[in-house]
């Protein structure tokens, strides 16, 4: 980092020096007043694998030995059929562990023109929040829509902040978890694409409702990540990252895959929760036959105990 | 040019050069990398006043007067039927002036259903950009949508970035000017209601778009002044105050009008725009019969004179 990217920094974690101020005039009816809340403690790296990209087979306790042995201090699990089937191996295999588990990462879908669909689709994730809680997780990452909602845009917000996210985040809220809202790119939703319009959602639902951002999509829908991560600030609850050409390891995209800018607004809000690989791992080629060449596991684990380090020197740098 | 300075362009230079890189990966299908490109000159407060807001009676050149006399530096001007008839009398009381021309204020609504409409509407607005091309003003400010889109949102933005917008930005960028898109809080639009929407609209029409901030209308939609700033970046082409809860002159809401966070955005992306008090007048109160008593003149320059300097108040502590 050379000076002027040092003061360009150094400026917005000046930020973190702004007074705290809510909006208490409710006559104005600003839900919020945005001014930035400066973090209590200074943020901390967390970096965190999804369950299924741990490079290492074995049971959940090989798996998750190999990530607290190397650095990780959290892991992202599965939604679904899972959290039921699954969670009670699973927490024995934690035990004893000082690995947090991050958020619950899984399809959800509001935006049916049909209630009664979208009731059955709360309802169907009410009961993944009661685990969810009891298992400290930080919280369930949810969708509004995918492509092609059938809502129209300005009824689908009223009706998920309203009405499906709010019910949600209530229970959520109950069982000491959160919901979590997640942008994505326009290849995956026409809808809800930005992180800052996230933390607009997350704040008019209210408690037990966040927003997170991802690198990838973030990538492709962001004009800036750190400002982005410091419009979600205090109330960030999950970050996803991955390469940010191929959405594989970080790293195998090369100079692409500079987080610098994105941890600065991390640093400047205080986050501390997991950032969390959300990826698949790069092929070798193609054999004779035309088929992928999957990379060994050591050559898995390789790769992301380079991402591991990659990511912190940017933080480093950050 | 020293070492320092050789470095400090070389990292603009590398930042630019890793966006284009990016860009140059068609198969990501990202339009551009959103890392921050640090300032290559430091803010500055250009202080502005719409001609409508100036406190003093008088023609144009008595206006002009007292702006440049009180330390403003620049002046938004009405777009619309203004432009045609009265810029020529106008740029006569400019001549000799250091005062700028900032954006141009005026309605736009670009969601019919009807394409016939739509066309109307960019035909309507593309002279109005040759005369703000010859007198150098920074932009028409424009807005998607007001409220009850006749289009689909998916529609309205794709029509919107991909035609109508885009034949009047390509238009603006031959005039040597912008179209400048401003969010509006949820009472005056559903649609684009965030900076870093109008942001992430203006990089994907390309040249001769910007995006805009409007403090009063932040207040009611963002979660962070600081991170909306961020997110226009070196593109932010405007920027609009009032008081935060009565939209009046900057001031008269006392501890809400606190534009510090804000500032600090701005500090931090180099803008040095305007700051362009949009607003009205408090009143007085009543009268016997129920009739509101205005300020005098007198009371109307005291006020905005005191906006002025507690703009400047909190730009220094920014």
């Amino acid at each position: 980092m050379n000076r002027r990217e040092f003061l360009a920094g150094g400026a917005a974690l000046g930020a973190a020096a702004a007074c705290a101020q809510t909006c208490e005039d409710k006559t104005s009816g600003c839900p919020s007043m945005p001014h930035f809340v400066p973090p209590e403690k200074p943020a901390e790296l967390n970096i965190c694998l999804q369950l299924w990209v741990i490079p290492v087979g074995g049971d959940y306790n090989a798996k998750l030995d190999w990530l607290e042995n190397n650095g990780f201090s959290a892991v992202e699990i599965p939604s679904g059929d899972w959290l039921f089937k699954e969670t009670d191996k699973f927490m024995e295999a934690m035990k004893g562990r000082k690995l947090k588990i991050s958020a619950a990462c899984g399809g959800s879908d509001f935006s049916f023109a049909d209630k009664a669909r979208r009731d059955a689709e709360v309802a169907r994730l009410m009961p993944m929040l009661d685990v969810l809680g009891k298992i400290g997780s930080a919280g369930l990452i949810v969708c509004p829509a995918r492509r092609h909602p059938e809502l129209p845009f300005e009824e689908l917000r009223e009706s998920f902040v309203g009405d499906t996210a709010k019910r949600l985040a209530q229970h959520a809220a109950e069982c000491g978890t959160n919901i979590i809202l997640e942008p994505l790119c326009r290849g995956e939703t026409p809808f809800l694409k930005l992180v800052a319009d996230a933390a607009s959602m997350a704040r008019d639902i209210g408690a037990g409702a966040k927003p997170m951002g991802d690198f990838w999509h973030m990538s492709k829908e962001e004009t800036s990540f750190c400002g982005a991560f410091m419009s979600a600030g205090a109330n960030l609850g999950h970050v996803h990252i991955a390469s940010l050409r191929s959405r594989k390891i970080p790293g195998v995209d090369g100079d692409a895959d500079n987080y610098v800018d994105g941890f600065r607004g991390l640093k400047a809000i205080g986050y501390r929760g997991a950032i969390s690989f959300e990826c698949g791992y790069p092929n070798k080629g193609k054999d004779a036959n035309g088929k992928d060449v999957h990379l060994s596991e050591q050559e898995r684990v390789d790769l992301v105990i380079k991402a591991r380090d990659l990511i912190r020197e940017q933080w480093a740098k950050a």
